[in-house]
């Protein structure tokens, strides 16, 4: 099994400075405001992202401790598969969140409904595109009966070091 | 810029031995029949997976022979930055496919609708939850008039080496 190596495009910019307290989701975190910089080498690769109203973002979860395969996850009390969570201590910590885009300037995005720690390593931007990413007749299997939970749920420090 | 070493968590098998000729997306692959192949040691983090129809993939653009930060996407013929499209010339080379699971036995999960080429590596699964995922009053910038394509476009070997 081969290593690859990935290194951060830019920096996510948000309010929360720890992972205790942030929103476990962007749909959690309606109206927050962030912003991404991107670091000049790759800054020609924004051209035309302008035009989307939504971008998902691929990120390091670089406050992760380390892998497990089973967790607890925020919004239950039992011990779930790490795969069928969106927990962060995943054997590759790679993090999802789709976002809102406000405005582009040169190198910085400024973005809304923001789960993500400040200064999180960005890997990708991504359009996000209804026809390619919207599922529907979805079975949601442990998550279907506790969705109640997700707007008063914040993140409370279980998975940091 | 520090590198971040991510190493795969299992294989994808499709139909599709090369890039030419793959769909390229899992809406316009419907009911193609694939497979993933965990490997052993991370086999325990799919429990309670089975209860999700759906999956999203995190996948390594094995066969990029690197990133271009001006592409013509597939479905266009103009130069687009990389991060208005789903090219798989990134400088992060990471695929983003959400898939049905149709099933899971040990170590391996049959699925359908994929757009990925056999032999793809995988750094990841989480399951696809519409509450966190599905946005709407999206803006689609050059895709918006391009739509028509999708079913009619295949891989055309134009990012493969």
């Amino acid at each position: 099994m081969n290593q690859i190596a990935f290194k951060p495009i830019g920096i996510i910019r948000s309010p929360f400075k720890q992972p205790k307290g942030t929103p476990i989701q962007p749909t959690a975190a309606k109206g927050v405001a962030g912003s991404i910089e991107i670091y000049d080498e790759f800054v020609e690769g924004l051209k035309d992202l302008d035009g989307f109203s939504h971008i998902t973002l691929l990120f390091h979860f670089h406050q992760s401790p380390g892998p497990l395969l089973l967790v607890t996850p925020y919004m239950d009390d039992t011990l779930r598969g790490v795969f069928a969570t969106r927990a962060p201590r995943r054997p590759n910590p790679i993090g999802l969140s789709t976002v809102r885009l406000l405005s582009i300037d040169k190198n910085v995005l400024q973005i809304e409904d923001i789960d993500i720690v400040d200064g999180t390593p960005l890997l990708d931007i991504k359009p996000y595109v209804p026809r390619f990413d919207l599922r529907e007749d979805v079975r949601c299997g442990w998550l279907r009966d506790r969705m109640e939970r997700l707007d008063s749920t914040r993140d409370d420090g279980r998975f940091a070091q």
